[in-house]
């Protein structure tokens, strides 16, 4: 049967089946959830041994457990590692949500709710294309899945049980299904993912909330000195001031920054998407450079005082932020975690006291065009999209890519299927359906490249 | 009877009274309480009505409503209006509370409560010296009582309420115990109060939630500029940065500094008793001058993005902050709330909207120290704690003292008896027994004086 008519046919029971694993509210971040991680491993599980692998398993590590499942066409045949993960980020602000993050519905065109995208839509596609290709018996190569829980909070576990089922992981190829296009028009493959460095700080002032009123004046207030360390970790150029930030910052060559330059991005709509008047980065790089080459600062939340409504006039005692930066090729985020924490402790005024923790990170990746992998994903896209996908590094995280390549010595090929309006991480994530089949496409080309290649 | 043995025949009665008052959670700030302000007036004005008021009523303002009660003695009597308010500030957060903040416990010789000081505990010691003095047949003037319900969120409809009800209102001298006293040991008479001004900030950035890795770097984050507006607020002398900010600060004399050193003050048990290595403040000033007679800027509350478990990476759309400044004579909170408005304004970068309203505020005040009403005040200090009590400007804000002065024309005498170790505004607020019956013997006193005087 042809692919398109098999995923016509069976349609619903694809949705059926995508939304059995979306409606587990599988959120690593928030230890309500620990129980609902097991059952979306377990519900992985049973999906991948509906399809017809060989084995399949949920696998404990010293965090959420991970899922492994395997099917052996024969020795001689090259290995692919499928990578994905069930955890899914936090939904908060629920209030901005249209529909029940954990209810997914088809509206308009797209899958809404959380995971839609990242990355329970995206690994499943995966799951779908195998199970075609099991089906039609044209799968050419032996195909591992490991889908794990944790990669929303930084992948803690997988290093070690990498470490420790070496053998078992042993593969040619990774590929992962996590990253976004740069429009359904403009198909492209991630090339580059940051790395990621994420500190939580707490600023102490006076041992109790005070009346700002009778001690205003002469107590240091922990908001006032957190938002004036914050401000200082940048300059006027948007650099990071943090001493030697940028020491093991890769040098983008002009060639590459010159080809960077060709991809078509449109500032306007760019802007007009985001309802912002000004974009704002490092003086002296484009936007996409901004966003693919250079590191950043940003805080993801700050809290402290009060937040009720009216008027309460306080001086608190206690000031918290979450602070993260996107590293760049050869930054390590244990260095740039400490030299952080170190710096922070050193400037902060003996009027208060502070304490950064270093609590997530990873270090950033490149994939090289050149290799066969490559080659058959860009097959895949060009056959799916009718175009050529252009390479591009984006500026997102996925720190256990970089893991794959340091424990296991193998490259990853990021065919991601996901669009900037899909809003991951954000109230109302989605996932168009059409990409969805496009996606499933792609990949049954990429395994049918294979086949042509070793021939 | 003497007052002392009238005291401890009646204490557990006259708690019962107060806890009645203290039980009932009239947070002004916060709208859920609504129906608990008419409750509490209501208590208020059954239990002034016991005491032998000739009038008393509940009257509705724009806001929550006023209690007022009256007793004549007659004719070319003086007349003292008693201010305080019944409303309280939010008890958030409440898990740092040994207590239930609105079941009052009296442990340690203290009343444990949201409320016991502030100012529940203090206005009802003048029901109590009223009491006795109409039991006793001694009251040589006529009195007031004016107890109003939004104290704790700028005194919003009080002027007004001033302006319709001048009559109803008039006095020779307004009593108000709203403040508190240097130590036990060191009686004092609070003879100005700071202004306060307050503000609500909102940055937006993006029209919603972004991943920080596929857009951080080249879009504003609305939190680092949030810090980053803040930070610049005031500069490393610790002196506010907003233009034309000191323009109309009072210049308080050098004979009045140097009165001012005069004041004992333990520098070393002060940072202990807030558990902080170094004080903090405007270059130039003691801390009691820092806390009196300069103006100060503090940030009251923060909040933006992510602030659960774990580390969620997001660039987040808003952030928002509540700013508070202490104002000096002279300095107007109006022309003040328009100066930070418009600087913020204008120096917020294009990249992020900023919406910075005045949400609250009130004008300083200063009591002159020559006029009878404090020299009486002055006697009933002296009589119940046997010193002499020291006048000194305090940091706080009672908004509606300087409204009274404006409006009525009528000067107050601020009998607190209040002490810094009560945590008035923070988790267990207090008050101790002593101090309140204390405080009833110098208000009675108060009344002996005029007696004495009127003769």
């Amino acid at each position: 049967m042809e692919l398109s008519e098999y995923l016509k046919h069976n349609e619903s029971r694809i949705f059926d089946e995508l939304f059995s694993l979306i409606v587990i509210p599988s959120v690593s971040a928030q230890s309500e959830h620990k129980a609902d991680m097991l059952r979306c491993a377990r519900r992985w599980q049973e999906l991948l041994s509906q399809l017809g692998m060989d084995t399949s398993e949920v696998m404990p590590t010293d965090g959420n457990p991970v899922v492994f499942a395997e099917k052996r066409v024969g020795d001689g045949f090259p290995t692919i590692l499928i990578y994905g993960h069930y955890d899914v980020m936090p939904v908060e602000p629920l209030e901005l949500w249209h529909s029940n993050p954990f209810e997914p519905i088809v509206k308009d065109g797209k899958i809404w709710a959380r995971g839609a995208d990242d990355d329970k839509g995206q690994s499943f596609m995966h799951a779908k294309a195998i199970e075609y290709l099991l089906k039609e018996e044209i799968l050419p190569c032996n195909v591992k899945f490991i889908v794990e829980g944790e990669e929303e909070i930084g992948s803690g576990s997988l290093e070690t049980f990498c470490q420790t089922n070496k053998e078992l992981l042993k593969a040619d190829v990774i590929l992962v299904s996590d990253t976004s296009m740069l429009s359904e028009d403009i198909p492209s493959i991630t090339t580059g993912l940051r790395g990621l460095a994420y500190w939580q700080v707490e600023v102490t002032g006076p041992c109790s909330d005070l009346h700002s009123g009778i001690f205003g004046g002469a107590v240091a207030n922990p908001i006032n000195e957190l938002c004036k360390l914050i401000a200082s970790l940048t300059d006027d150029q948007h650099r990071i001031t943090v001493p030697d930030f940028y020491d093991d910052v890769e040098e983008v060559s002009v060639e590459e920054r010159d080809s960077m330059s060709q991809i078509p991005f449109d500032e306007e709509m760019y802007k007009a998407s985001l309802k912002v008047q000004l974009l704002q980065g490092e003086t002296g790089y484009s936007t996409l450079e901004r966003t693919g080459i250079r590191p950043t600062f940003d805080v993801c939340g700050i809290w402290g005082g009060y937040s009720g409504e009216g008027a309460k006039t306080v001086l608190p005692s206690k000031a918290y932020a979450k602070l993260s930066c996107r590293l760049v090729p050869h930054q390590n985020h244990v260095k740039i975690g400490l030299l952080m924490k170190y710096h922070l402790e050193s400037i902060a005024p003996k009027s208060i006291t502070i304490d950064v923790k270093p609590i997530h990170g990873g270090d950033s990746y490149v994939c090289p065009i050149d290799i066969p992998w490559y080659k058959a994903a860009e097959a895949g896209y060009t056959k799916a999209f009718g175009k050529k996908p252009l390479p591009v590094r984006r500026g997102g995280s996925i720190p256990v890519i970089a893991t794959f390549e340091k424990v296991l010595g193998v490259k990853t090929v990021l065919m991601g299927f996901g669009l900037e309006s899909n809003a991951i991480h954000s109230p109302n994530e989605n996932f168009p359906v059409d990409l969805f089949f496009k996606g499933i496409t792609a990949i049954v080309e990429f395994y049918n490249q294979i086949r042509i290649t070793n021939k």
